[in-house]
């Protein structure tokens, strides 16, 4: 049994009224941000330090980190942003679809579209996601879950429409599909594959992986 | 058409015999190869610089550049070495198996057991397969072939004994398992996975992958 203090008021944010001063400090951020995914994509995280970024960013390396702790923190996000721009769209592309392989292509192909615009940024985050702390693990796992639900959600719909088995383990199919999906960047990275060439072999390594699972 | 000129002395190499000079080179080498790897282990490539690797070694800089021409290279080079030792043990594996889902798991399952007893470089080397040069993507492909092959072959093996349909795409399929294969590793990096752990999931995702192909 575990006893919870709740805060009634919690949730109960006051409506946000800027001051000038908290606008300075949002136009702060922005300029940060700005320069900031520009720098990652020209150089990967690894190569734009926080003075680099100041510098872009015309401020002194004191006014970048009164707004970020630390450069991992202004990584993470930039990919945030994105995250939430991506899954509005991703979840479109899979509810307007007919089938299961419909809804998956879809959502994809808006992620390879999106990436491949990017693909400097795509290629930081990816080797970033191998070397960062456990909480930081833990934070980019939890904005995952999102996109995890949108593939379970199409897998899901795939076993009511009786176009896969009622018994198939959805959450491990989505995490294959979900490797096979990002490992496909590499084709793009190193061999200058198109989001058409990507999704072609999406839907080929679809058919093997979805094979076992047709009802 | 193609005209080779082959010149018939080549492969006729004399046998070497190590000068004072050449075995102190040698020697020189090897312990610029136990610093890094070392170093490489506890601070990752970006965080191990050659002033530290030279310093580690009990040498100067100048004298590890002697030996190789830039840290990418060191790297690349400790990698070969692990590669070199886990291929003869993953064709063994293979090989003495009698299903094909032996061999595959028999294979993996010694290349599970090698790099979660050094997880810290496996970190480093899939971080660095995102950013590496298209040169040395080249390189390190060329060196995956020779392990793509005895998965492949595990696969050709079942399609002769009949558990797997003749038609099957075994290079998607070897692709397909090897991008699972790859990223478990994130469970065992985050999560602390045994190599016991890691192999059960790999089963499980086999017989989904393979679900289609089995004759």
């Amino acid at each position: 049994m575990s006893f919870v203090s709740v805060n009634i008021d919690q949730g109960l944010e006051a409506p946000v009224k800027l001051t000038r001063r908290a606008l300075a400090k949002q136009r702060t951020r922005e300029r940060v941000l700005a320069a900031a995914r520009r720098l990652f994509s020209e150089r990967g995280y690894e190569g734009a330090t926080i003075r680099d970024i100041a510098q872009a960013a015309g401020m002194s390396t004191g006014a970048v980190f009164a707004s970020f702790a630390d450069k991992s923190e202004l990584f993470e996000e930039i990919l945030t942003a994105d995250h939430e721009v991506i899954h509005a769209q991703m979840n479109q592309a899979a509810r307007t679809a007919k089938t299961v392989d419909e809804a998956l292509m879809g959502l994809f192909g808006v992620a390879y579209s999106f990436h491949v615009e990017q693909l400097p940024l795509l290629r930081a985050s990816i080797a970033v996601s191998w070397t960062r702390s456990e909480a930081a693990e833990r934070r980019a796992r939890t904005e995952l879950k999102h996109l995890f639900q949108l593939i379970d959600e199409a897998l899901q719909r795939g076993v009511e429409q009786k176009q896969l088995k009622a018994d198939v383990d959805a959450k491990l199919l989505a995490e294959i599909i979900w490797d096979v999906y990002l490992a496909n960047y590499r084709r793009a990275v190193y061999d200058g594959w198109s989001v058409d060439a990507l999704l072609e072999r999406l839907s080929n390594q679809l058919k093997i992986i979805l094979a076992g699972a047709r009802a």
